[in-house]
């Protein structure tokens, strides 16, 4: 295989343009910058011959067209507001080259290589719109009602871009016999651990809820401390007991955050009559995940009613844990050995478009390390290196795929 | 004193017709509502003989002419957004009735009743504007970067509507030997023991402080607990810890509120890496004020860096108590002995004029009670029978300290 990294080093900094805010970009799903990106990554993807289209929803898929079989590879290309240049963009341009080679070398074989940019990951209107949508794992209902923080309808804005009544593409258990991503960590794992190379064993579920504390409002002032029904205070007292009861219930890799606190009336002088939190959590095992949800609800139970506040909670969101592939994970292995490079096996504790499509195929994920850790901002980063030593890595373990699948495609993954 | 409790009854009627929301009022500092309230308060006032007039701030003041000493009797007539209908308007109103009878009474004497109605007492713009201009305790700097919630000017807002350019009402040493308010408790103290009036020896003095934590933004699945520098967990583990301290710090009577909450980001998959809260501590002695002061220093100190996050507090507010002149308190006392009602001396939580007029004058004020302790509400509410009590004892308060001052006014207060 012919690859060339610094056509993919090009490459990144040329989709990087689109939406271009000093290092990082501002390319968020269905916007102007994120559709022109598309329209260039659909027509590099026409140039080495794939059949390449943007969809219904967004997504650009190539297809090899000769082929009977193929390996999916992929990420997406829209940002999260001011996000980094390559977040998705990194796997969508591996997967580029990775297809332009194969190509080059073999361009018409039975089990080729299908490239993907799947709409919307990072849920500016729902997230992993485009590879649930591929998988069948969305309602219409659910397209439907999403909107973006503006209250712009995604339906609306698909009509708008003359998308809604193109066809969306649609996986295919015959044709796709495996997927790889790779993708930046957006964590400081690999970084301080000084590794390479992360491959990905599982992709961790979690549980979002919502915490509403009722109280009374009063005058700050002139009401006895005996005799408030303080919403703040009730709240305070419940989140510093939250990370001791989830720490027991969990296990030593989950993670928790209260990243969403609100209160009301909010003024300094005025007793708060509400108060809400937003939990999350996230753990690579349904079962410990299970537990986690349990031990919240005891301690809200206990909660509930003291000092004269109602505590309750609602579950805003749940996503199961998904297994990476194993034979897949060995693959990924073998490569990084082979191009002598140090590897971490990890979960991933954010969600990615293969956690969708590994729900209907074996699927893998390989990590190349964040500077500092940094994710989701402009600042985002990676060491040229390790993108070079990523792409070697990840077209290794394609190409050991590909071989195992045989030529006609009947072989294992 | 020939008295109508009727008339104070319909009074107070008509002047919640201004901003009328339900029960309530909306007739926030120089709306158009409060400037129309003012209006008809000062015909009012030019009716029963006294010269007045709105001054350069708002302020209703009407003066008995042939007086060469008073007693300034009064309160506010603005309220909060969507207020209670007897904030501020009981005491103008008893104020304007009292003024009535005694000028039916006694048209013409050396010692008279002068009747005020203070600008924006709820703070729209400045707290306690009008009886700080009254008292020539409020620069022309802090008027002129005054501003209400909207961004609207102090000064500009003045001058739309003709005010600007007026002079301004001044107290003066010679003339003013009182100053009486009846208000509303706005707390649940009277109604709850079932007492009949409240007397007020304190005002309450008051701390603000703006309390700062900076951490780091990172992604909540991909960043490892240990590695987090989490400024909403750093505010739980320090707001829980306020209470204790300032508890032991203050008072049996001491009251904080920690009433504004926020953290930023805000997203439910991002650790904080900001967060804030007001704090806010009362209490009638100054010297256990600094030593609240002392434990919330010691307290930010000891959570400061705790975790990678750094704890800073500004001070945003700070007033000192106010002590309401012993013999008015005896005097007012005595008048609710009279009337056979029942009486609680008390300090006051909330701030109101008198707590400014008393710097410079002997001052007192009396408390009817509110009902469920409710108020800064629609729902404020004072039982008749209450109002008709109260009306008595201030009125009989009033008349006895006319009789003390003499009639050549050089009698003690």
């Amino acid at each position: 295989m012919n690859l060339s990294e610094d056509r993919v080093l090009a490459d990144l900094r040329k989709l990087a343009r689109f939406g271009e805010v000093g290092r990082g970009v501002n390319r968020p799903a269905l916007s102007e910058a994120d559709i022109a990106a598309r329209e260039w990554l659909c027509d590099r993807m026409s140039e080495c011959g794939l059949e390449a289209a943007i969809d219904g929803v967004g997504t650009v898929y190539g297809r090899a067209p000769e082929a009977k079989a193929s390996i999916l590879l992929g990420s997406h290309s829209d940002s999260v507001p001011m996000g980094g240049w390559l977040d998705g963009a990194l796997g969508v341009i591996f997967a580029l080259e990775v297809a332009r080679a194969c190509r080059a070398s073999h361009p018409s074989t039975a089990v080729g290589v299908d490239v993907v940019s799947f709409s919307d990951e990072e849920g500016t209107f729902l997230a992993c719109m485009g590879s649930r949508t591929f998988c069948g794992l969305i309602s219409q209902e659910q397209l439907a009602s999403a909107r973006n923080s503006s209250g712009d309808r995604l339906l609306e804005r698909l009509g708008a871009l003359g998308l809604a009544k193109r066809e969306r593409a649609q996986f295919d258990p015959a044709r796709h016999r495996a997927y790889l991503e790779a993708h930046i960590e957006q964590g400081p794992k690999l970084i301080k651990a000084g590794v390479d190379i992360g491959i990905v064993t599982d992709i961790v579920g979690l549980r979002r809820f919502r915490v509403r504390f009722q109280g009374q409002a009063d005058h700050a002032g002139t009401t006895p401390m005996a005799m408030r029904r303080d919403a703040a205070a009730a709240m305070f007292s419940f989140a510093v007991s939250v990370p001791e009861r989830l720490e027991a219930a969990g296990s030593a890799d989950s993670v928790w955050n209260l990243g969403v606190v609100s209160i009301k009336p909010g003024a300094a002088n005025v007793v708060a009559s509400e108060a809400e939190l937003i939990i999350e959590f996230r753990d690579v095992s349904g079962p410990t995940l299970v537990r986690m949800e349990e031990a919240l609800a005891a301690l809200i139970a206990e909660h509930d009613k003291s000092g004269g506040v109602t505590v309750a909670a609602q579950p805003i969101g749940a996503v199961e844990p998904t297994a990476m592939d194993v034979r897949l994970v060995e693959r990924l292995t073998a490569a990084a050995a082979a191009e002598s490079a140090s590897r971490l096996h990890m979960a991933s504790g954010a969600g990615h478009d293969a956690m969708i499509v590994g729900r209907l195929a074996p699927a893998a994920m390989l990590f190349v390390p964040s500077i500092d850790g940094r994710s989701h901002d402009v600042a985002e980063d990676t060491a040229e290196e390790d993108i070079r030593r990523g792409l070697r890595v990840y077209a290794r373990a394609v190409n050991s795929l590909l071989e195992s699948l045989g030529s006609d495609g009947t072989g294992a993954p």
